[in-house]
């Protein structure tokens, strides 16, 4: 991608390729921790903004280039809670609006001597930017469930995937691949059974039930389902960007993996993943089996990354994308319908209906 | 060149620069050994492929991209000779027919989950692939000749020459700049004597014949032409990429140099070089004298691959070519013309006729 | 940049962003002492050139690329005055005739042969080469002045500005920022008092004089007015691409900074400075000094290099720029309109005229 088109403005992202670019959402731009005393450079869909704490210890996100001279405005420092320009001294608040400019006889303040500013959340202990600049939101970021709830424990994971987040979304609620790829830590695909599939799609969101999973075989089967019991699995896409895979197995047991997914660039995405756990075992253990677990899961995220990578290198090489679906890619398909809805400012389906279909599929 | 220029298909070259995209054409894609159990990725006028080996351990090629999701299928496995895709498992047969999804209940084959497949010939123990795929060949690729003759003995070796596929065929049937930046080692460029070239144009070849040239000076011609004898010497293009120098020295000697080249993109070409020779020597003192001629023989390639590699970043740089051609490029401007009619599916002459000119030329 | 757009001509620069191609101009090149009897490579406004001592030692600039097979003619050798492209052997004058061709028997001048050449000029140490090929120019290069005069001292440089010729005359010419960014070393931040600024544009030049100027503080204060005198500040911008600042100190101190700049491409600026220095101390002192000033000279260029980077990046980043300039912004956009005209071949103002205008700055 060259430079205008890593700058290319959200709503103008390429039709003969899975890549959206979307106006009007949230998404993670950095943890609360990273944000301290110094600004942060971060990319939003291609577009490079600076982070800041401003007065109280808000944070502000503007897009990360002075207007007077188009130096970046995260190489500056944060004065008094505002951000101030490395190159002749300009400062701004974090409504983006210019509050100094040494040197000058007169008012600072002027509309063009303003930095685009994106609105800021900061909950769950991330600091969220809202895709569209100069606008309040109408909508709230998404909610992280179970974080504080008892007899469940949580992990977070910061990881970069090389792939354009309708790729990288897919890839993480795709069952098939998982027989595949990651084989043998999950399931083995010698032994297979006809399972039934319900897909719920409705104007933001599109889910995957497994109905009548076999419990997993394997390490990780042993980790979740000790007993063999039933498997309750949901696969879930939540706008505009939360992959969500849900287990329950028997009452005891309750895993939730909720990966925010930010698009950096069109081939490039950030995978906030907070993992919430609930296990039939006592808390110490659960805590005690993390450093366990955690290279496993790094293992098969790693494997992901590298099919990821060849993946984006080979649309990129070719130009375009040809994709053939059959009916077990229950959930991709879907996603980049709902994506490229948001990206046009349309709904993709009436409020509150769910239009529902069945698959059977081998596993 | 970006990723799409790369991947553009051809008959879609530009035409303000001596690139061509041949269709309808053989190249040698790889040499018979390179070819094993595991899937091979090349590149043929910037088009992936993946070669490997089907039934009975006859190659296959295929676009080296699964029709699902679009990975590269050379990151696979060959399975009881079909090719596996890493990331879901799909499989393909050397026709490009897919023959099994993982998980799909139901059949795998359908023409949208097809690879595109290209026709492959291996012979003189090389792999050759034509450049339309989804068609049957109707011509069969060149034969090297007297491979298997008595007396004669064969050297290959493969080189990469960073040139379009036409600046590196006029680099090898060049004979003004062999005096020029090989001085020395051929000819030397003091002594001139006049001599006529006969060209000869036809629908599929172009010949220059120099006649009464003098037998080679220096360490080539020692070994060439021991007793001075009168020299016989061609240069051929032979449609679509074969250049053939031939010396005759007397009836006891006989130097044949076919280079067969493989436009592996717009800018880069591989030259697969055979050296058929019969000389005046016994056998085992030829074979003995290959590890002191070989590496004269890459020396002067070297010089060439420094100013090929010089005249394609000036191209690229300038963005343009702009050539000035005189009387004694004989043979450069005619392959251009070739291979431009071919790109066009056209012929440049009548079969079977032959377009004789004579040129004088100092040498 | 891609290779097409390095090798543009002059006057179709892009109008979004503030790089201009100069027609009718004269640049430096190189130092005379670089020119010796190897041709020198070098790019000017995005085109490559080589430049060589011809007849009499006199220097001539092609255009860097064969007109025979496009090979860059600086890969050769001079030959009794002549460049030789190293490929086939042919040569050429200063003034581009093609004057050899080996192995050609007839004559080898002819139009299509000629490499483009560029008029020359040599003096002040400097080979100054005129920006459009194939014209005998109307005007003459800079001359540096006092550069022989009794009691002045001249030191020179050569930098190189990773920014757009118009971003390093700007910055050259910038005195706010260099309060800020440079803050310590000569004006502190703090103590702000209100001066005038008499600004006086004409067909050719923009000039700011700064009235009341304080002495300067600081280390390079107490180097240039030891006894606080009254201080005259002139910084001019003297087309097509000199920066000139002026300051006298009293009768006794006189600094003049010039520095002619050369587009080598459109993000890519090579500066010659040549500093000629007037100071009440004896010439062996000045010269003594020259060792400890020069690196404070090197700290704030290379200050002025890491700005100059990143706004270069951040305009190619968003494929665009988007400046919002205020009244104490008094050269830069002046310097922009002056060139804007001469890209198109117009004058700015109609000669001879002085537009003066006044402005308050904090200082």
């Amino acid at each position: 991608m060259n430079a205008r088109e890593e700058g290319r403005a959200p709503g103008a992202s390429p039709s003969h390729i899975s890549v959206v670019r979307l106006p009007h959402s949230w998404f993670i731009l950095c943890t609360s921790r990273e944000l301290g005393d110094k600004p942060l450079a971060r990319t939003l869909q291609g577009t490079p903004l600076v982070l800041f704490r401003g007065e109280g210890g808000k944070p502000g996100a503007l897009v990360d280039r002075c207007p007077h001279r188009n130096v970046p405005l995260s190489l500056g420092r944060v004065k008094q809670g505002q951000l101030e320009c490395g190159y002749h001294g300009w400062r701004f608040d974090t409504g983006g609006q210019c509050r100094l400019i040494p040197g000058l006889v007169g008012e600072p303040e002027a509309r063009s001597r303003c930095a685009a500013s994106h609105a800021t959340r900061e909950q769950d202990g991330f600091v969220w930017v809202y895709s569209t600049p100069g606008v309040e939101p109408t909508t709230e970021p998404f909610r992280f469930p179970l974080l504080d709830a008892a007899d469940y424990t949580t992990v977070r994971r910061v990881l970069r995937a090389p792939g354009s987040l309708h790729a990288v979304l897919e890839n993480t609620l795709d069952v098939p691949h998982t027989a595949f790829l990651h084989g043998g830590l999950f399931r083995t695909p010698e032994k297979k059974n006809e399972i039934d599939v319900v897909v719920r799609r409705s104007a933001d969101r599109v889910e995957a039930e497994y109905l009548g999973e076999p419990a997993p075989k394997g390490l990780v089967g042993k980790l979740l389902a000790p007993g063999g019991q039933v498997v309750q699995h949901f696969d879930r896409f939540l706008m505009p960007s939360i992959a969500q895979v849900e287990y329950r197995i028997g009452e005891k047991s309750h895993i939730l993996v909720n990966s925010a997914m930010t698009p950096v660039s069109d081939w490039d995405t950030l995978v906030y993943a907070v993992v919430t756990v609930k296990l039939p075992v006592p808390r110490w253990l659960l805590k005690a089996a993390v450093p366990f677990v955690l290279p496993v899961g790094l293992h098969i995220f790693g494997q992901d990354v590298r099919i990821l990578e060849r993946q984006t290198d080979s649309i990129r090489r070719f130009g375009t994308e040809a994709y053939a679906s059959t009916e077990i890619d229950v959930l991709g398909p879907s996603i980049l319908r709902l994506m490229r809805a948001q990206e046009r400012e349309r709904t993709a389906a009436p409020p509150d209906t769910v239009h529902e279909t069945r698959v059977r599929m081998r596993t």
